[in-house]
């Protein structure tokens, strides 16, 4: 029931995502009167979805501080659930970013060998694409913890993008090894060790980001939120330069305009952000993906195909072995020193 | 002596500027032939210039540390003297940023109100400029540090963008007071104070940057520098992409350029780094302005302008008026609490 155009654009998507994934099963939180009638305009095949109804929804102003106590009986809480019982593999949602979230680390719990859940979301970049962690689940991190965001992150690119040994690179303000603060720099001097067989870079800037320099930034979340959203912002603002351009120059911008059209097209293709929707929960007992509450069935049905390929690469027991290790690393050198 | 193309860049650069500025005067530091030669070559009215001989140049991949103890005698630092013994009212250099700044710090020394010097630079936005500080020259910055970027920014968006009363915002992972760390809480809590008669308009998030949220950007170093590169990164990123659409649709990206040209150029003239050319060191003794070291004259002409405006409008002591106000507001509060 979230997101701006839901549950229409959750149904949509989830039938196109069925249409791709022949062995998903989806069970619908929600409305069932409503669900229902959309399955059946969608001509939703019956034996591939189930529903719960579920009709109190969150809204998008919900604080998650109220949601966390008001909001047991919640279409998002009950889908939630549904993972920690195991009825549900996994679960996705357009709806309240930070309800969700909250919920998810209620419901689902912290994975043992977690100190810190993070937020990962998925970027284009130069080469093709990249993801980013944390962007926001906590304000400060550790050494510890940007340490299991890399191993985390480092699961999430092998899994979904199909990056054999993903490079990881830690953000800095500068690539010499002298660069940033003591958690930084600790954080590097963990990864880089040669049992964790990482495929650890060292200190990236914040243009690697798009030059595409890693495969998985690691970062804080404050760090992590601000450079996302100046990337969100720097995109907007060119565009708009662009367009003020095209209407500026009304003559030559309708003849442009006609010649432009498939390569605009083309530049749509490789920036669209449907293909990245999705940001996900990592560190706890199960696998939880936020969409974008403005996008289509498009983009929904994306994050969904994200989440189905966490399931089936068994991602939380990858995540399980890749933190079990990085302790076992971090408490023989320790001892040894 | 220091830049991509230095001294020919620098000595075109100071010619446009004399062009502009009537009553500016010009004072090489360098290769006293090299100069004079370009200077013959460029028409450079010989009342206007004069030049100091010191061929020793910093290179650019020199160490602050080593620049500081055998760099006494090299361009860079006598220019800086220049200013420190009020010989000269403000310096200009292309050269080696972390060499210039430390040779800078030490040579025209921290002002006594400011607990730490900042680096600020100006950014396009959706209304027209904007400016942002800390850049790097802190990584970390307390309460009191970002009320004084606040406040030093605040001076330099009057002297320099022109703006009467200029909003004034802390960069942050949401608008809510509640949001970000302690300082960042307790620095809007001095900078909201209606006493200091600041146009503070509270968190911004990354997005705001480029939306034109506010005139003035405050935040910490570390945040500031990825910020930086990461908008940097984000323009290479989209406009390797538009380029590679062209190219991939040989036909109508052929046609299209024909067409495309104006509007491009209207594009690359709002965009145009050489508007927003130079990084300011503030809370200095002083004023000193590094120039990109890729920029060519016209970047070069416009940082000296931006020096030059900085002067005439008597900017440290403007500096000096808002830090004490500062300190003066926040000592009486801190008593009556």
């Amino acid at each position: 029931m979230g997101g701006d155009h839901a549950p229409q654009v959750v149904v949509e998507g989830a039938k196109l995502a069925s249409e791709r994934l022949s062995d998903a099963h989806f069970i619908f939180f929600g409305d069932k009167k409503k669900i229902e009638q959309l399955c059946i305009i969608n001509k939703f095949c019956e034996d591939r979805f189930s529903i719960r109804h579920f009709p109190e929804a969150i809204g998008p102003h919900d604080k998650p501080s109220i949601a966390l106590r008001q909001g047991k009986m919640s279409s998002m809480n009950q889908a939630i659930h549904a993972v920690a019982s195991k009825e549900a593999h996994c679960v996705v949602s357009a709806g309240n970013t930070g309800v969700l979230m909250a919920l998810t680390m209620f419901g689902l719990k912290r994975l043992e060998t977690v100190s810190r859940p993070a937020i990962l979301a998925m970027f284009p970049n130069a080469h093709s694409m990249m993801c980013m962690l944390d962007l926001g689940a906590n304000i400060e991190a550790d050494a510890t913890n940007l340490c299991q965001f890399g191993v985390m992150g480092e699961c999430f690119a092998r899994a979904v993008l199909g990056i054999e040994k993903p490079k990881i690179g830690i953000l800095n303000v500068g690539e010499e090894d002298t660069k940033g603060y003591d958690a930084l720099r600790d954080a590097a001097n963990i990864l880089r060790n040669k049992e964790l067989g990482l495929n650890f870079v060292g200190f990236i800037e914040g243009d690697d980001i798009g030059k595409g320099t890693v495969d998985v930034v690691v970062t804080d979340g404050f760090t992590g939120n601000i450079a996302l959203k100046t990337m969100e912002g720097t995109v907007k603002l060119l565009t708009s330069i662009l367009r003020d351009s095209f209407n500026k120059s009304w003559f030559f911008g309708s003849l442009a305009k006609l010649f432009l059209y498939p390569i605009m097209k083309r530049f749509k293709n490789t920036t669209d952000p449907r293909l990245y929707n999705g940001a996900v929960f990592l560190g706890l007992n199960g696998i939880s993906l936020k969409s974008h509450g403005g996008t289509d069935s498009v983009g929904f049905a994306n994050a969904v195909e994200v989440a189905f390929n966490l399931v089936k690469v068994d991602f939380i027991n990858q995540v399980q072995a890749g933190l079990l290790k990085l302790n076992q690393v971090n408490k023989s050198n320790n001892t040894s020193v």
